[in-house]
Parts: C-alpha cells; sequence; structure tokens
C-alpha cells in the first residue's frame, strides 16, 4: 500500500498512526477502509514525503546546536502535526509552499519543546534513541530548542497567511503556561481533572488547533471554516493526550520491561491515575511511594500489583477511554458542517486512528 | 542631575553606563560634557522611564515561570539595548508606541539569554542576586527565556515596522550560532582571534546592531541612515564586549574579593588571555590548571600572580583597551554622515561610556 510504503521510507518503524491503521484494517480485512486509505495516500503521500524530506534532509547546520536538533528530527516521530497541517489544507485548495513551510514550522516547534523538556526532566532516551542532550549535552540541547523555535517562526513569517503568526506565538505562551502548571503541581500528587484538562489544553492541544486551522487558513478557508477545523484539532489533541495516557499507565503495569512510571517519578499525574486518586485517597500514598523508588530501581511487584488493582477497581483506565472517545466524537461533530469527501474521512481517520491505539 | 536620578530610580546602583559617566564627568569637573548629559536626560529620561516601567511593573504572568522572569528583570542592569533603541528613534522622528515595543523587546531577547546561559553555565548569581535557576530552579528558568522570547517577538511583531522581526529571527540564530562556537571551543584554551571576533559579533554585537536599526527605523529614518545607525551598534557592541572581558581578567586579578576568572573555568578565553596564550604558549597550560581547580576553591596566589605578570608582558590587557577604542572610533566614523546635534551627541555618549570604564 503506497500510504505504508512511504510511512517506511520515513524510517519510521511503527509507520505512525496510519501506518497502524493500514495494518489493522488489513488484519480486520477491513477492505473499504483500506482502500480509503489508499486513496487518501494517493493526495497526501507526496506532500508528506516533501515536509519529510525538510525536516530530515535539508542542509542543517553543522555546528553543535544543528547537530543535537538533526538527531531529533531524524529519529522520526509520527509527524501527526504535518500531517494535520496537510489535511487541513486539503479540504481547501491543497499544498503549496505555504503549507509546506505551515507544516514543517508545526513539527519544528514541537522538536522545540521536546528538547527543552528533555533537559528538564534529564530525560534520557526519547523515540528510542538517546536524548539530544546525553550525546550533545544539556546546553546544546537548550540551544537546539530556542533555534528550532526561531526556524519554526521564520517559516510561519514567511507563509505571509494574516493571524499565524500571532496566533503560534499564543500557543507557545499556552505551551509554557501549561508546563508551569505542571511544575507547580509537581510531586503533590493531587490533581483536579480541571487542572489536568487545562494542562493537556496547553500542552498538546492547542498545537493541534494551531495546526488544523493554519492548514485550513493556507489552503483558503474562510475564517468560520478555519475555526471548525481548529476545534476538530483540538479536539483531537486532547484525544490523543489521555490515549498517551492511558497507553502509558498500561503498558507501564503490564509490560514489565518498560521504564516504570516514569510521569509518576517525575512527579506529574495522568488522566487515569487521577481518577484513581480521586476515587481511592489511598492511592495518592502509594503514588508516593512510586515517586520515592531511587532512580533506575525497578518498581516493586508489590506496588505494581497495588496499582492496577486501584486502577481496575476504580476503573481509571476504562474512564480515560471513554474520555478519549468522547473527544473523538467532538472532533467529529465539529466537521459535521463539512459535505462528506474522502477529503474529509481522510481527517477523521486520524482522529480515528488516535483511539484505535485503546481499542 | 536628572539623568542620575531617573537611573537611581530604576534601582540600578551602579547608575548604569551613564550614570557612570555622569560621576565621572562631575568628579573631573567636565562642566559642559555634564551639561550635556543633562540636556540629554531632558529628552531620553522620560522614554527610558516608560520602558523601565513596562519591563519592571507591567502584570506580569504569576505563575513559577513569569517569577523567575521578573526575578532577572527586577535586579535590573543597565538597559543599554533599550536605550540604543530610543536614542535611534530620536535620530529620526522619536518616541512612540512601535519604540516603546522595540526598546522592550530588546531587553527581553538580552533577558531570556541570561535565563539561558545561567541555567546552560549554571550560573549562581547574576547582578549581584541569586539567578533566577538558584530560587525557581532550572525548569523554570528554561521556559521562562522562552516565554520572554515569545513576549520579545510579539513586541516586535505588533510594532509592525517592515524587516525588523525577520531581522530580529536572524539576530537570535547569530546569537545561537556564536553559542555554539563558545561550546565547541570550550576548554581547548587556545583560539584564534578570528574566532573570538566572531563570538563576540554573535553573542553581543548582533542585537545591539539590531536596536540601532531598529530604533532608526521605527524613528522613520532611511534605510542607508538606519544601516549607518546599525553599524554603530555593531561597533559599540564589539568595543562594550571586549571592555567586559578586560574588565572581568583585571577585576578577577587584582581584587581577590571577586569570584575568580569565571569564564577560564568555565573554559572559555576572552580577549586579554587570547592575545596573551598566543604570545606565550605556556600561559596555556597555565591556564589549564586554573580551569582544573575545584569549584568554590580560591585561585592559589600563584596562578594568580603568574598570570598576571603574562598578561603584563604580553601587554593582553593594553591590547584590549586599544582593541575597544578603535572600535569605538568606527562607531563614530559610522556617525560622520550625520550633522553635528545634541542627539548625535547623546548617541556618542554611550560609546564613550563604554570606554570609559577601562580609561
Amino acid at each position: 500500500m503506497v500510504i505504508a510504503e512511504h510511512l517506511t521510507l520515513q524510517g519510521n518503524p511503527s509507520g505512525g498512526v496510519l501506518g497502524r491503521l493500514v495494518r489493522v484494517c488489513a488484519s480486520q480485512g477491513l477492505d473499504s477502509m483500506a482502500a480509503e486509505l489508499d486513496r487518501m495516500s494517493e493526495f497526501i503521500g507526496a506532500d508528506l514525503s516533501l515536509v519529510e524530506a525538510e525536516l530530515r534532509e535539508r542542509p542543517m547546520r553543522l555546528d553543535v546546536v544543528g547537530r543535537a536538533a538533526h538527531q531529533l528530527l531524524s529519529v522520526g516521530g509520527k509527524r501527526l502535526r504535518p500531517l494535520s497541517v496537510l489535511l487541513a489544507a486539503r479540504m481547501g485548495s491543497g499544498f503549496g509552499p505555504a503549507v509546506q513551510h505551515l507544516a514543517v514550522a508545526v513539527e519544528l516547534v514541537h522538536n522545540a519543546t521536546l528538547l527543552h523538556d528533555d533537559v528538564v526532566d534529564q530525560g534520557e532516551t526519547r523515540r528510542g534513541s538517546s536524548t539530544a542532550r546525553m550525546i550533545y549535552g544539556n546546553a546544546a540541547s537548550v540551544f537546539a530548542g530556542d533555534w528550532l523555535l526561531v526556524e519554526a517562526l521564520r517559516r510561519v513569517h514567511q507563509a505571509g497567511v494574516p493571524e499565524l503568526l500571532d496566533r503560534l506565538l499564543d500557543v507557545i505562551d499556552a505551551m509554557i503556561t501549561a508546563e508551569a502548571q505542571q511544575l507547580e503541581n509537581r510531586g503533590s500528587f493531587r490533581l483536579d481533572l480541571a487542572t489536568y484538562d487545562a494542562i493537556i489544553l496547553g500542552k498538546t492541544a492547542s498545537l493541534f488547533e494551531w495546526a488544523l486551522f493554519a492548514g485550513a487558513r493556507a489552503g483558503g478557508l474562510s475564517s468560520s471554516e478555519a475555526q471548525a477545523l481548529a476545534t476538530y484539532g483540538r479536539e483531537l489533541g486532547l484525544a490523543f493526550q489521555i490515549v498517551d495516557d492511558v497507553l502509558d499507565v498500561e503498558g507501564s503495569l503490564t509490560d514489565t520491561q518498560k521504564s516504570p512510571l516514569a510521569d509518576v517519578r517525575e512527579g506529574k499525574l495522568t488522566f487515569p491515575l487521577i481518577v484513581a486518586a480521586a476515587r481511592e485517597p489511598r492511592v495518592v500514598s502509594l503514588l508516593r511511594e512510586i515517586a520515592a523508588i531511587p532512580e533506575g530501581s525497578a518498581l516493586p511487584p508489590e506496588a505494581r500489583q497495588a496499582l492496577l488493582a486501584a486502577l481496575e477497581r476504580t476503573g481509571g483506565l476504562e474512564e480515560g477511554k471513554r474520555r478519549a472517545r468522547s473527544h473523538v466524537q467532538a472532533a467529529r461533530d465539529a466537521l459535521s458542517r463539512f459535505p462528506e469527501s474522502s477529503r474529509k474521512s481522510a481527517l477523521l481517520f486520524v482522529s480515528e486512528a488516535a483511539v484505535s491505539r485503546v481499542g
């Protein structure tokens, strides 16, 4: 299938969200869905290749800062944000130089935040490779994040689409606010859902919202059409983050090979654990114990079992999946004003794929 | 004197470069120069107060990121970059909302780089206070730097003067390139003057160059007039950085109370030491010994004496002062196209002040 090949060419072993969907369709004999995906790949594959080539192969700065940035960009990632820009643009007049600038820019912003996050959280691995800071040091990683931000803003400015630069600066501001909220709640292990929602809105959903809005405006859609797509992006981002949280907790507790509960050890709570802690206050002390385990040590089997049992009793994981599905529904609803088309189906596939990961 | 009062109101105990000049004039009985400074304060003091108020008192974000940024902004600094914007604007039509945006923005960029530098260099004090990272942590300081960058870019975008946003992004890029060059040469203790010049051009001079250009364009000057002022800014920045280097080495070696040779201990070479190392190769091994002294330990008196003697034999400090003066001359020359006026004198005072610190 063209899209599967394309995604393999990207060097992303998991094939990203779309690659996963292709495999799911194939294994479940969903021929019509697979055919739809193939149609989608025809009109989006070439666009994605150009974006990917720019992210990966463009003549990068050769100094230590450039190498640190390139290290992260070249290990891949799902490229969901550029894909969002491209699909939104296809709802209008389609691909062009401005759309390419915006699609590259959104991935650069995302990677800039990852570089700074890894310094701040002392992260050692990312996307299955060593983090840039482990290879090139914290200094190079901080400056590499700064540089990717500059490169992103240059492209958005160059795209010349009104409003987009201001809105992107607002998004980066919102991302920083979310980081501050997370810092301020670090280690308390009590987080209300309103704060959690605000954090994932700022950290994840706001950039997806921008990606869809930017693609739509660059594709010539009206302000209100672009706003509908922006809402789609925001809900998709919320669903995506909650699914990530669910998978992370689930994976940590069932796959003993995985680095156990990295978020908890950094003092951060995610959706399933917030629900569990709210419904069973003694989960809070269990989480504190887990956070106190020295770095590098394994999670004791009893702690693992106790947390898994609490999540089952409180339904934390199920509640997370439910919440993610409801965001996907809200995303779909936001597109109701657009007539059915293969372009719209392609967009809907992305949110479909986001929740397909948790069944 | 109005300007001295103004600078004291800024809460800057040293009174900044202009405050120092006022004192020098007063102590040396240079009445005409002091009178000139007073005239200067009349037309620039009010502008500076507005900028200072915005930097210091505007409703800041109240979270930990905002507090980290505010901590640095509120301990003051010489505000030389905003002053440069204001003086350049006065060469044209003068102060206005766009000029204020640009003057605030340039100081925010400068402070953003300081926040990131302090994380990277693990700096503990800055401007006589604890660094933001010592009070609020590395994470808050990294995000505070990111945030100040966003705030700066917003203002430049809002000022709406053509070219300035692109040029500022180029300057930030140049600052990052200079940081990378410094990282790559760290610990080698052999640096050629061409690399040193490239580093200080990127790290310091490029932002001064932008400040003058931005003020000039916002003040309605022509592109070629603005370019002449930009050259003035670049030469002023180069002079300023070399003087800083000379004062740092001189102060470290003569005032035993000062934290000794912080740059050398971070593996960085500055102008006087580059000259000394080039002229007496055994200075390199002496510098390596100094860099190897454990953090927190004092500089042994013999090392101090040996380095001071080498600097005297090689003329490293004198050569630095000479080089700074030649940049100030180049700065003056760049203004030759403008007729004499109190506005031009005010501008020239800034470079005068930069070298007055080393006599």
